[in-house]
């Protein structure tokens, strides 16, 4: 049904719009610490950190959004209304992050930061599945497109055991979810994910 | 008249790069609650579902927005004007988000929220009025454009109605508000709207 | 010279990205009123028409910058440093419309307000005559050109009238920048400004 | 290794949207002094210098980044990891601009803003040499790249000379930051970047 689709650089440029607000806009809540001198540096450097797990998180969304977004060419209703669920749901990571970092890292804070990140993993992957469905009908469909979506559910997974895990230990619950990052920076670093010439794109 | 137009590539990228900034600068408006625990979230929940009907409200018109704008090619100055006017009562969505906010929700706040509703599907009308008179000309007009200008006017009627309820009660014109939400996803996720191939757009 | 130039695509998306910022984050100057009621909106009615103002100010310049820049493809050093000077002066508007916004619209503030908005106009010049300079080497100076070049410094005497103006009747001041903006509004959108057909752009 | 590599256009339209993000929220630090006149507006011209300097910084930095991804019309995954550890430095600069301001220009504030710039200023390095090491394969590295690469050494060697600096004297730590933003502005207006014809480009 190609005639139902429609074009994806709209989309693309929203959500790449939306997410550079949504990375940068979170820095307006780093406070200058009212300790002059290195003293002050040091007693924001967890702040930092949690801005920094924040940055990385969006940044490697974006990633996964430009990878997916890039196998088809059209889009339907169905990635249209996924792909704004999948918006809203990040655009509360700045609101989690304040509230992490205002609580001083609680518990409930830390627990409530992994489940925004669980909350903006089950709506990427309704925008997978509304992509892949395109893709089955028009048979673009490849092996790492599997892999890949193993390594979601892997991911949603370990933000799921932060949970529990806040309750108990607030920081190692942080360390699972830097955890979750650094597993998708490096083996995404050495396997490339768009084995086709891409040459012709665009 | 082919020769006094031009081409809406940089009206799109413009008008994505504003929705996108009022979209996601909503969040700033969110407060975390003083209260520890899930008790202070709790007592936001309201708040939060207020960002998720602005959110929601911007998501809408965006997709409309890209329709309107996927029909023509080019636009005159009537479209850019329109499309400026439109972008301008959008961008105080956040004000009016935050009015209802801080006010707690009180009839006055509300009835401004769903007038502030209505300007912005006002000028939005204009500007489909501005590029219906464009593809008149160039033959361009198609019954999707009617069906939705319908559904256009239906949602102006409820915003309208919102108004007077929010003096007896807020949260049920909250409700009416939620409601023209409801159906605009449903729907459309059900009818497409650009029945042409447009895999040659662009 | 056409080796030493590079294509404007870039310098369109930076610079609407900027603008599309500049022109929503001035949402953010307008506090709700404490007062309750239709009296509180009334008593913000100032500001928000000072918005309005800013607004279109940002709106018209993006409008003329989309003309200028459609006209040629490719820029220079000299069109890429005088684009930023123009976006820096902009990008300061927000902060005097905060100035007269928490000035209650003062003698010091109108004039300040009225003297940026020349230094953007005067930084938009050098961007036009940079590309004048550019398309002079292409054959590609028109006619309109120079009509708009003198609509443009008859703003900025407006402009310039506006500073003394303002020490003795601010509010006139901010009449006489009022009309800048209905004198641009309503003859561009009489007059279209780009004669060629421009579907075959980019 | 053509298929291992994917477009650039959108790190190009995500990077730009980010760098616009960054470069307008640092308005929202100037703060309206209290003083009312004139008087008011010197107190705060120290503070708009520094917003200039931040500004320019950025600017220059998308002018490079311009011309560096211009190169190329692939990116790898090396590439996308390099850029977004590039643009979470840059988005940390508005932070260190309010570090500047609030802690009015001391020796310790001083210093972390030219560090802040000399971990910015090595992110693109590593940027720089990831594109780089694509154009060794594909035969596109030029001369002029070695200019840039060497200018960009020196920047890198007066920030740092600029750290000890501020220990004594935090304005003359800010002069030498100046300097590096002028020699970047004046030469480069001079002599182009990009020589091969550009037209052909996407």
């Amino acid at each position: 049904m190609p005639e139902k689709l429609f074009p994806t650089t709209r989309l693309e440029a929203f959500s790449d719009g939306v997410l550079a607000v949504i990375i940068t806009i979170m820095v307006l809540e780093l406070k200058v610490p009212e300790q002059n001198g290195p003293a002050g540096l040091l007693k924001i450097a967890p702040i930092l950190f949690i801005y920094f797990l924040s940055f990385t998180f969006i940044g490697i969304y974006w990633i996964n959004h430009h990878h997916l977004i890039h196998r088809t060419e059209q889009a339907d209703h169905r990635v249209l209304y996924s792909n704004l669920a999948f918006l809203f749901s990040a655009s509360l990571l700045p609101f989690f992050t304040a509230y992490v970092i205002e609580k001083h890292a609680d518990s409930f804070s830390v627990a409530l930061y992994a489940a925004s990140m669980i909350v903006t993993g089950i709506t990427f992957l309704l925008l997978r599945l509304a992509v892949g469905r395109l893709l089955k009908q028009t048979g673009g469909l490849q092996p790492e497109d599997i892999a890949t979506e193993r390594k979601h559910y892997a991911s949603l997974a370990l933000y799921l055991i932060a949970i529990p895990l806040a309750h108990f230990h607030p920081y190692l619950a942080l360390t699972a979810i830097t955890l979750v990052t650094v597993v998708w920076i490096v083996p995404t670093a050495a396997t490339p994910a768009c084995p086709e010439d891409s040459t012709s794109y665009r």
